[in-house]
């Protein structure tokens, strides 16, 4: 395992986004808390809650390292169960129903002498403006989805796994779904110029999303439709998200890691919305993926 | 596979259950919907909404059979993939944080010619009142318990899982923890009586409960932290539950799977009650099992 894991860059990124939303939120700051994870590592985890524009946003960074559990190690790419595995992560959950929640990580991960970046990001609108989200969407309509919904969880982003290793590696590692990927992702030896430039495009594709809705009016029903969402939101995170599952098989630190969950969620029986209203438009864009570029 | 599943008994079950919970509400009555499985079966599924005690009640009958996927039936009793199952469930969320939420399933499963029963049933109060659980804890504390909290989803109730095996099949079937609950459990051949007993056991168990407490005052403080109790009851249900599991992994109606939702949840990061404060004696009792009877 080298030692020279892109950690320092994650963790500056964390900095720079974290001071970026505190000025545009204008009202709360980030609280961060230092954690240190048994076995090998540990991370910062930065909240603000209730502010002005956000009712909660967590900006995570963790280095950890150690031994996976063979069976789970088995799964992956590179050789053994020694592992580093260093990133950022982020949710935004915006107290208006008329900004999106978005989420975004970048990682990279060491395993045995191999090692390989993931990451995406990813819009969850509660109202759908279909002239204002052209530029994110690339391939990640395969990764953010509810099977047991026939929907995806949000309407579009960005994902990618396995960037760093060749294709034979990647066949190996992932079959059929890796390949995929790659085969659309960046040359072998640009895994981590590629997953600068992700990260450094978040600022600029979400804070002018916000400066424009932030003012913009909503009422009961809006916000019922954003918490029933959320609770889409749960159900991917819960059931699905590969950072998730990683994270509580690897014994992370479980509020760092369901720093993600909103702060209010609702379930509702067989919803239905009305023909023709704007949240029927939200369904069938989350239902039935759209190029939005 | 026998033909002659209690399916009829599940049913019955599930309809004097609805009339006891209508009769305890005294506002909203149940609605019915009926669904078929595309690989065989279905079920009905009764939700009462926003009535006086019981934001959401959900009583939901299904008998499916069909072929499982053979990763999933290998890890299953019973040659081959052919399998029928029928079963009631039921998940209560009262409005009032005085009253638990309760949470009840019974189920049959044949798989080749191998029989076996399940269920269980435990409570998730908000509000710890030790002198007032005594009837229903057995051993159900295995089972009910989110590994990445440290905590219990709930006080407390009873698991049983296949119940009708013999001890050979049981061991082989999933080991250990099998033998666990099979070695304090029925003997062979009284699996059946036992689930009739035991579901026979839950409208006198919970309704008083109801009845003591629902006019109990409550404000802002009590509703938040049930909230807060739901959360942790989603990340059970998504992340553990095999009934969650079995339905959505064999193509069960997602509407009918995750009626045990709540109807609003809450997530707050780092949550910390006030020592010494009720939410504390709870997080204790939720962290610390206890033999209540």
């Amino acid at each position: 395992v080298t030692a020279d894991l892109p950690a320092e860059f994650f963790r500056h990124v964390q900095a720079e986004i974290c001071a970026a939303l505190e000025a545009a939120d204008g009202g709360a700051t980030f609280r961060e808390d230092a954690w240190e994870r048994p076995g090998g590592g540990g991370g910062f985890t930065r909240i603000l809650t209730d502010g002005r524009v956000f009712e909660r946003a967590g900006v995570g960074y963790s280095e950890v390292m150690g031994a996976l559990d063979p069976a789970f190690a088995a799964r992956l790419p590179g050789e053994g169960t020694r592992f580093r595995a260093a990133g950022v992560s982020l949710v935004l959950h915006p107290k208006s129903p008329m900004i999106p929640t978005v989420h975004a990580n970048f990682r990279a991960i060491d395993k045995g002498d191999t090692r390989w970046f993931g990451g995406g990001m990813d819009l969850t609108p509660y109202v759908l403006d279909a002239t204002y989200y052209p530029r994110l969407k690339r391939w990640c309509d395969a990764y953010f989805t509810l099977p047991h919904r026939g929907e995806m969880r949000g309407v579009g982003g960005i994902f990618f796994d396995y960037l760093g290793l060749s294709a034979d590696e990647a066949r190996l590692a992932a079959g059929a779904e890796a390949m995929h990927l790659v085969e659309r992702a960046v040359p072998h030896g640009e895994a981590f110029a590629f997953v600068r430039s992700a990260a450094s495009a978040f600022l600029p594709a979400y804070l002018p999303l916000v400066e424009r809705r932030r003012d913009d009016p909503w009422g009961d029903s809006e916000r019922n439709f954003q918490l029933l969402r959320r609770g889409r939101y749960v159900e991917f995170n819960l059931i699905y998200d590969r950072g998730t599952t990683f994270g509580l098989r690897t014994g992370g630190r479980t509020e760092s890691i369901l720093m993600s969950m909103p702060p209010l969620a609702r379930w509702e029986y067989d919803y239905q919305p009305l023909p023709g209203s704007p949240e029927a438009r939200l369904i069938d864009a989350v239902r039935n993926p759209r190029e939005w570029a």
